[in-house]
């Protein structure tokens, strides 16, 4: 790890040498400050045109969408609360000592500011835990998309090694013998019959209850035109054109649903990941992470699928050179592994008032916390 | 919870209120923010006079200090580091899944990010975690100084129901079937022998290593005049003056390592909680917490002793009207413990562009944060 750092500290010191160079902030020609949040107060299919490349398939930005879960449905409601008692019980490790909740607490918005998280026996992760904020928009699960739904995500933490440890061909036998949530199983499926698949569904659906709440951002493009401060107007407009930003990250949640390789795969070395290739085996997915949503983003640092960067004006020097490139040995020409960084990265060479203002907006995307109370666990 | 955030967010809209109203920033009628940049420019001796109360001990801010504990001698080190391995050892738990830096975790600013700590069987805490670093700056530990050393404190946390749950009577007997420990100890102390009195010792040493780094404040007062901005140089003498902060955060660590009420006992209700009373039980005491120092205090939110405040705007504006008061019930008039808030507090009435620029020194007392291996546990 400290070789790690101790890179990425010179790789930062050429980085922001680059910046400091890179032309001060410009708004173009024809666009004031006024004109530009004039523009940006109407409806958004009148915003100027978002720099996204050609033929890629993208979304504007865009409101807060509804949980899918409908909790005015009676017998839903009482999933998603079995669902909601089963996250915070540390008996579904292994060890009784760790629940879903230990590594995506709601006080530290449904994650756990790790680099990496630690599980049984302080075993460490080998990736950043996500947010479970807005999970529910994710077609495919984990930084490497391994799982395609929920339910079949739930499984897989329980039985890791270094994470909860548990044995889940013995997991519904274990929970039986907790008297206390019969009546909860048979108010949520009809019977008190406790089965893996029963815990994994409610696990799922309680979790497809975390959304965020409103931001500054949704009350901007709501028609409240104050919401965003001038700086956060003039990040919003460079997000979707100069930076570059909406190219992956778009759509009411700030992502495309899909994986990058941004160049950071440590590839032959120590630390390598592949991530998504290390599913598919397709060459043309190695290091590809899944773009994560930007809603709370300010809120959950450290960042990237290794967690290991926490400093976003460090984040945006980086995009600004276009991310380090693989250096290519002699003989690996011809590798089909070779990483590739994605097309979509260049150099996009903002000035320190421009990384400002983008910041600025990211910022404009935090919502405020609210309170989960643990549940009283079943005995 | 949720009855305290409800009535605390009422409380904050009468906050928000007064704060409006009160007059906008004045740097006092003969002072430039020149002038100012250029008084505390020279040696602190000649800095404007701070608004300290008559008769009040207190010592100017001043730099870091170096770490009591010296590492240039091998013996020393020696116990560090045995104190670093059991730090991050589970097995020192009952449960062998809990260890010291479960809560006082390196790369959450030696916190855990939560408003209270969950313990042993997820069991919560009552108070927030202090942050470990410069620990060995304070004469007494715990939020309420139930500790005279960290020796004495070290075996709190280990036996305590709600945090790690070891029987210590118990302790070293089971450590000491571990046997990758006995050389270590054997290198701390000059004989394999493993008592709870070398694992308090060599856990409290280590702690006493860990300090802060240098901050543009410590840079700013070692002559680099440019460290601080602008309104960081105008936070640091409000800092000094109108706020008053200093009349309790002085000294090299921002604290006066004393004991103050300051409104937050929740007397007589649900969440009660007197702090230093429950060990003097001296009525002068009820409702007094320690005075926790302000190095990284913007990187260890949330804050306060019971975690419930992650907004430094919110407890700006709690001091500007002078923290809550008691409610005085009928017959409660001459109740001895009814909790009286400390005489230092007043209301500041600062101006939302001051609150601004004492947040902004306040980030000046961030120092980046280092990257602390987790060491291999003994087998």
């Amino acid at each position: 790890m400290k070789k790690i750092i101790f890179g990425l500290s010179f790789l930062f010191c050429g980085l922001a040498f680059v910046s400091f160079r890179s032309h001060e902030f410009k708004l173009g020609d024809e666009l004031s400050l006024d004109s530009l949040r004039k523009l940006y107060s109407g409806p958004s299919h009148l915003w100027p045109s978002a720099n996204v490349d050609k033929n890629l398939k993208w979304e504007e930005l865009g409101p807060l969408q509804p949980s899918p879960v409908n909790l005015k449905n009676d017998s839903i409601r009482k999933v998603v609360e079995l669902g909601k008692t089963l996250f915070f019980d540390p008996r579904l490790s292994g060890s009784n000592q760790i629940s879903c909740s230990s590594c995506h607490a709601p006080d530290l918005n449904w994650s756990d500011g790790r680099q990496v998280s630690i599980g049984h026996d302080h075993q460490p992760n080998k990736r950043n835990a996500p947010s479970l904020e807005n999970v529910w928009y994710f077609k495919k699960l984990f930084w490497d998309g391994r799982a395609n739904s929920l339910e079949e995500q739930a499984q897989m933490p329980l039985e890791a090694h270094n994470e909860m440890n548990q044995d889940v061909k013995n997991l519904a036998r274990k929970m039986s013998k907790i008297k206390g949530y019969r009546p909860l199983f048979n108010d949520a499926f009809g019977t008190p019959t406790i089965t893996n698949q029963r815990i994994f569904e409610s696990l799922a659906t309680f979790q497809r209850t975390i959304v965020s709440r409103k931001t500054p951002f949704d009350r901007f493009i709501e028609g409240e035109i104050k919401a965003l401060t001038d700086q956060q107007v003039v990040g919003l407009h460079l997000f979707r054109t100069k930076a570059r930003c909406i190219n992956c990250h778009n759509g009411p949640y700030f992502t495309d649903n899909d994986f990058h390789n941004l160049g950071l795969t440590y590839y032959g070395r120590k630390y390598e990941d592949l991530g998504l290739y290390n599913i598919t085996k397709n060459p043309e997915d190695v290091g590809k992470f899944k773009t994560p949503g930007l809603r709370n983003v300010m809120k959950t640092a450290p960042w990237f699928h290794n967690g290991l960067f926490d400093d976003m004006d460090g984040i945006l020097n980086m995009y600004n050179m276009g991310m380090p490139m693989q250096v290519v040995k002699p003989g690996q020409e011809k590798d089909p592994l070779l990483p590739k960084n994605d097309k979509l990265l260049r150099g996009i060479r903002l000035s320190n008032s421009e990384k400002q203002a983008l910041i600025s907006f990211l910022d404009a995307l935090s919502s405020s916390s609210y309170v989960v109370r643990e549940v009283a666990l079943p005995k």
